[in-house]
């Protein structure tokens, strides 16, 4: 590694994680996730503290049964737009799903995104778990899993094509000549696949980082060789620094096994925050936290991994594991298998799984004083288990993020592990990550 | 009619028009289509002016015979909301196809403008004309013209459905008892017709201003239907202040026919204005304008309207009469007609036809002082010709616009026809257009 290794942290504004209650809390934002002044404001607040992106989630598909702070939200694009105007340097992550758009539509969203923040776009690419989505566009059924993914690198193909539709310096605008542009740098993609069919070019001007930075975050194996090939910047969720030390390795493997740089894939992953002045009124808060759980609304958010029907059909407090088989949903692969482990090794009953799915109780080593939580962020950073994290603006929003930004972050830029301040005006000049060359492009001699 | 009439003014800030060579006079803006700095000083410089909305055009197909300002763009809604963030009164037009998006994605790409923008946004429904635009989609063919009409009308009832979805407060919010939002406010649209099938509902509450407006530009016959049944704001493009009065009455009697209070469809005609100290130096400006013109330029931007093969079998200088059939392309109807009149009446040869569409010479009454442009506009609105304009930002971007408001407005408001101040903080509401009930709510008695 010619490079010392930069500490990465970004900041998700999605509003809500696992805990469906959470926005019962006195000091909770309860409008949040609709509310664009707590986007711009959260998002300078993370600009404050030099973190080098923000994260919006998103979904396309809504019952009676969603989280209530997944069932109103804002479109991530126009969102992040707003956003683009209201800061200067701060990354911007956009959720957009590749088995319900249109190729064309997401290389102009985010090509425009780069355009409008001058370089600081990224795009978070996700295949769509929910089956029901497919029902708000027409589709007779959903994709299933892995053919989900191989959708999704035919869509990124074209993507990536139509972002190189223009060499850069192919507009001259030359107004004494009248040669607006040099037409010997403009190519026509002409994508025929198995999927789409493209002909191209896009109507926009290579972006300020050639390219938007490309984020994943299947955890599946589908999703994980999908990460190693196309993705920048790999979001997970991992437990403990034991399950994300492996899932750091093999990531990094499956990239160079590619014939990529690893250094040029950051795995950063999702973590939750709570500061307080002692270790103690930190575990006070996130009692206080857990004890707004509702069963039902804990039994409804486990409906993303497990079937509805067969939920109703068993008794709260009976063992699930017997059950288990032909319960698990298609979707979050990871997630599921991760949560049949659980059942059999804790023998969880369906209560016990709900309450532990909305708290993750007991799983949480960012819980403590800041002097703590910048402790363990060195120890997962320096043990290569992460490049870094990307730090949740809950569990109460925006509370969270308040206290990161102002109590853990001076941390651990006093250690000389965090910059003081943006490196660079563009998210990969900030993050360390080349601009990819133009597939047309000459190389110079 | 129980409330006087309001004049209506908006501005254009799509680039270019017609004239395909503007952009080397040394005072325009050559970036400006790519360039967000361009599309958030002219949107203030509007609102400085109170001007009722901005417009944004779009389009989703370009080849190396594209004119320049076309060639190069940002997308419409993620331009409009980084606008919306930097305006606080302002309405935001945006343009958006039918024949090439999901509507599950329209309406939340508008009802998130709107709740970014608290109440400003306004959805301009094109059905696309360029042919070629199928080649991006992955579509066999383009839809023919009045096809494209049947599946915009289909489009727009899920798009209105979905906006629907909530009724006004359905949120709660309720942080002792729980309850999120009430579930008797919640309506699952089910929609399947002949095109799309979506289920619903909308993530996302119900916006500020009830649903987005619906703008329109058609003005073929089923363009026109179409106004009548689902605009608002119906966008056109007249020569003569006779002909603008014949469209202005065929089109509210469309409307009156439906069923709908022709006060509630406000027909504003797209002007380009120069403005002067003397009649002389408008129109000295007018032809430094013209003289930019390249004809291999003008004849590219023919292409719109006929067939480019046919166009170069015919030499430029040969009269274009006893060559039109077969040559006019299936896009843009209503001009295509134009064109055909044109074309008979004054025996125009290829050339002439071409440097005719470019300049639009001759045909533009609003060139002058800024008292003779007051007057035309004072004169139209009176005459019943027009409800109001959508100005141009240029001809010299962003110089026109503003001359406009520097120039035009002051004496318009001096003569009590244009507001001093917005009246609302919806556009709805500055437009006197009112707040459509949402389908699924109980009338209060």
């Amino acid at each position: 590694m010619s490079q010392a290794r930069r500490l990465v942290l970004g900041s998700s504004l999605s509003i809500g994680g696992s805990h469906t209650s959470v926005w019962r809390h006195p000091r909770y934002w309860s409008d949040a996730s609709i509310n664009i002044d707590y986007f711009v404001s959260a998002a300078r607040k993370a600009e404050e503290g030099k973190l080098d992106f923000i994260f919006v989630g998103d979904s396309l598909y809504v019952n009676d049964h969603t989280a209530p702070h997944l069932i109103n939200r804002l479109e991530p694009l126009t969102l992040l737009s707003v956003v683009a105007g209201a800061t200067s340097r701060i990354g911007l992550v956009g959720t957009l799903s590749t088995t319900y758009h249109e190729p064309f539509h997401v290389a102009r969203l985010f090509g425009s995104l780069d355009h409008i923040s001058r370089g600081r776009a990224a795009w978070n690419v996700v295949t769509t778990a929910l089956p029901g989505t497919a029902e708000n566009f027409g589709r007779d059924s959903h994709l299933e899993h892995d053919q989900r993914y191989r959708v999704a690198t035919e869509f990124l193909d074209v993507v990536k094509g139509l972002w190189d539709s223009w060499e850069e310096g192919a507009f001259l605008r030359d107004k004494s000549s009248g040669v607006y542009f040099d037409a010997s740098k403009l190519h026509t993609l002409n994508y025929k696949g198995e999927h789409f069919s493209v002909r191209g070019p896009l109507s926009m001007e290579r972006t300020p980082q050639g390219r938007p930075i490309i984020v994943q975050a299947g955890s599946s194996d589908a999703g994980k060789d999908f990460a190693a090939r196309h993705a920048e910047i790999v979001f997970t969720h991992q437990p403990s620094i034991e399950e994300a030390k492996r899932f750091y390795h093999d990531i990094k493997e499956r990239a160079a096994k590619l014939g990529r740089n690893p250094n040029e894939l950051l795995v950063l992953p999702g973590i939750s925050t709570i500061v307080a002045d002692s270790a103690a009124q930190a575990q006070q808060k996130q009692d206080e936290i857990d004890a707004l759980i509702d069963i039902d609304e804990a039994l409804k958010e486990l409906e993303r991994y497990l079937d509805p029907a067969a939920i109703a059909r068993i008794d709260l407090d009976e063992q699930l594991a017997p059950h288990l088989d032909g319960l698990l949903t298609d979707g979050y692969q990871a997630e599921t298998e991760r949560i049949a482990q659980l059942v059999h090794k804790e023998n969880l009953t369906l209560r016990g799984l709900a309450l532990r799915m909305s708290t993750r109780a007991g799983h949480n080593p960012f819980v403590g004083t800041a002097e703590h939580v910048a402790d363990a962020i060195q120890q997962w950073f320096e043990a290569e288990a992460v490049d870094g994290f990307i730090v949740s603006s809950g569990p109460i929003v925006p509370e969270g993020l308040h206290h990161f930004v102002d109590q853990v972050v001076p941390i651990l830029q006093g250690r000389g592990l965090y910059h003081t301040d943006y490196r660079a005006e563009t998210l990969r000049g900030q993050l360390g990550l080349p601009v990819p060359p133009n597939r047309y492009a000459q190389a110079t001699t």
